[in-house]
């Protein structure tokens, strides 16, 4: 990179460390995509108002973690899940990306008044099916009911208490030039499955969501010796560019990722090609961003390999020192890009 | 009460003590009201469904406890208190109902496209008010956006992590006959101040939410040395008398409440009384029930009555050994009536 590059780089960089300001009069689907709007709303507004100091996937209450998350997804059901498992399995791998391990759940449920009871019980099966399958109790929960109109069929809200896995030493601000990035599987599915699902484009493709409990993967990862494990994230809302784009910031440091060793199906690669998407902007719900030390990716890799889920863990990029809090893309050509945050909402409701 | 009497409300008390069957093939309003149907959609439904074996305000996890409540109140703002404060008490007093003192909160927020800023804003910053009140940080949350017609302003899901307190041991099996049950303040002012502030029934009066963190309350019922506490409920959706058949079934016992002790501001009384409605059913937001062994109730009540919310703390009848799982109320005038649980949905959308 050139010195002009740099500067220029290094110019825009200064300016994205500023605070958020929050100006926007009124709220706009973009506050919910989970991208710069999204970060805008958090930083700008709710976490000062509420002194929240540190954000994260899990807040920390001594040596437990607590988090939780609103469902919204539509349609509820789609190629490979539907929102009462995705309830689920969204909160336990929060508390997993905080190296938390679950130890209970609630579900709030605000319903449609007319919701076919059978729709309700197909959901609330799904997600105590997803409860069994992560080996965390859903222990309590409320109902709401609101008129015709006023909600749409049903929203979940899980909440998640974990407790703090001592191996853990995980921290967003932890990276170190060197460091490798890992994806845990492949990306974009859970987006594209469930774009597809609504039929707006009519068109077809074996894609199925990925969405699946994560504690084991990471619990395999925590079990091997000496990884530096520098801190892990689920690539959800803003997908695998929005994450590293919050890693790259927090840490004060650059990501470089090679696009051709970024694990994505073929299937997915074609909707979002044809749709004008990026995969690296797609949600995902069952696949992972981990950074390790350098010297210990392959072992890392063969950790989770051998995991339902994680069979195409890939290494995809390294930590920089420079430019500092950027995301780089190095292009199969052998050119290279900046990655932003996402922006705008290009797919509501995903999750 | 003659045998007839007797065998009749033992007959209608067999037929009520069988499990709940859910049948109906939507969801209405009244399964969310907190009443019968509410009680038949968790019995019959969900909590089979998700494995939860017994219901209470704050689940057990260990010492700790964990309760949800989703927010669904309209108007968002009533005189006395608006959705951002009741979210934070709402919950903060589920844990103090199960002996637990907070400890964190979790906020999740579902956003309607095109709210005004200013009014999340201001919810926030009551959310915020109110935890400090309470003396619990709100810890973590999350935010989701859905399209306009989607939702109704806002909707708040807290969730709420206490320690159980050591000096309770409180459980609605608990009742005995002889026990005193006891009301920490006047009761419908929650319900009348919301259904008032909605200016449907075009009448006036001067009556402001109770709506209050009441931890503070049961800290000081903890602290009566030997106070025979069985079981603590705030009379939220479905109101005193709902709570009331709650616990006479859990313990198999009946209580009767004398009508003329319990304690309503003269302005419920009255709308209560121009719309047809009962206090005893009117939702409070502040306001629990308390049981305590025969000897001690003065005790209880002299330690309430110094705190704020609590001044007009009054004994309001006694649980006996039959009609079992019956509440009964004698009137001013000598008469006695059956008080079932809140059948229907009066009142929709009161939290």
């Amino acid at each position: 990179m050139g010195a002009a590059e740099r500067d220029a780089l290094e110019g825009i960089e200064r300016l994205r460390q500023r605070p958020a300001k929050f100006r926007d009069a009124r709220i706009t689907m973009a506050h919910g995509a989970g991208g710069k709007a999204t970060r805008t709303l958090v930083e700008g507004l709710l976490a000062p108002l509420l002194g929240i100091a540190e954000l994260s996937d899990a807040a920390s209450v001594g040596e437990l973690a607590l988090t939780t998350d609103s469902y919204v997804v539509r349609p509820l059901r789609f190629p490979g899940g539907s929102i009462g498992e995705l309830a689920v399995n969204g909160t336990v791998n929060d508390l997993a990306m905080a190296g938390a391990r679950p130890l209970a759940l609630t579900l709030s449920l605000i319903l449609e008044e007319g919701l076919a009871s059978s729709e309700l019980q197909a959901e609330i099966e799904a997600a105590a099916r997803a409860a069994r399958a992560a080996g965390v109790a859903i222990v309590g929960g409320d109902t709401k009911v609101v008129e015709r109109g006023s909600c749409d069929s049903m929203y979940l809200t899980t909440t998640g208490l974990g407790r703090r896995d001592p191996r853990a030493h995980l921290s967003p601000n932890s990276l170190q030039p060197g460091d490798r990035i890992l994806v845990s599987g492949t990306i974009g599915d859970h987006g594209t499955a469930v774009m597809l699902a609504r039929g707006q484009f009519e068109l077809l493709a074996d894609v199925e969501s990925d969405t699946r409990p994560l504690w084991a993967a990471v619990d395999a990862l925590l079990d091997v010796p000496n990884l530096g494990l520098r801190c892990l994230r689920d690539a959800t809302r803003g997908g695998v560019a929005t994450v590293l784009n919050e890693l790259a910031a927090a840490s004060g440091v650059a990501i470089v990722v090679r696009e051709t060793n970024v694990p994505v199906r073929p299937a997915v690669a074609a909707a979002c090609e044809i749709l004008g998407l990026d995969a690296m902007y797609m949600a995902n719900e069952g696949t992972f961003i981990a950074v390790v030390a350098p010297d210990s990716y392959a072992e890392a890799l063969a950790a989770l390999r051998p995991l339902p889920g994680c069979e195409n863990a890939a290494e995809i990029g390294e930590v920089k020192a420079d430019p500092r809090g950027m995301v780089v893309v190095e292009t199969g050509f052998g050119g290279r890009r900046v990655m932003d945050m996402l922006v705008g909402d290009p797919l509501p409701r995903i999750c």
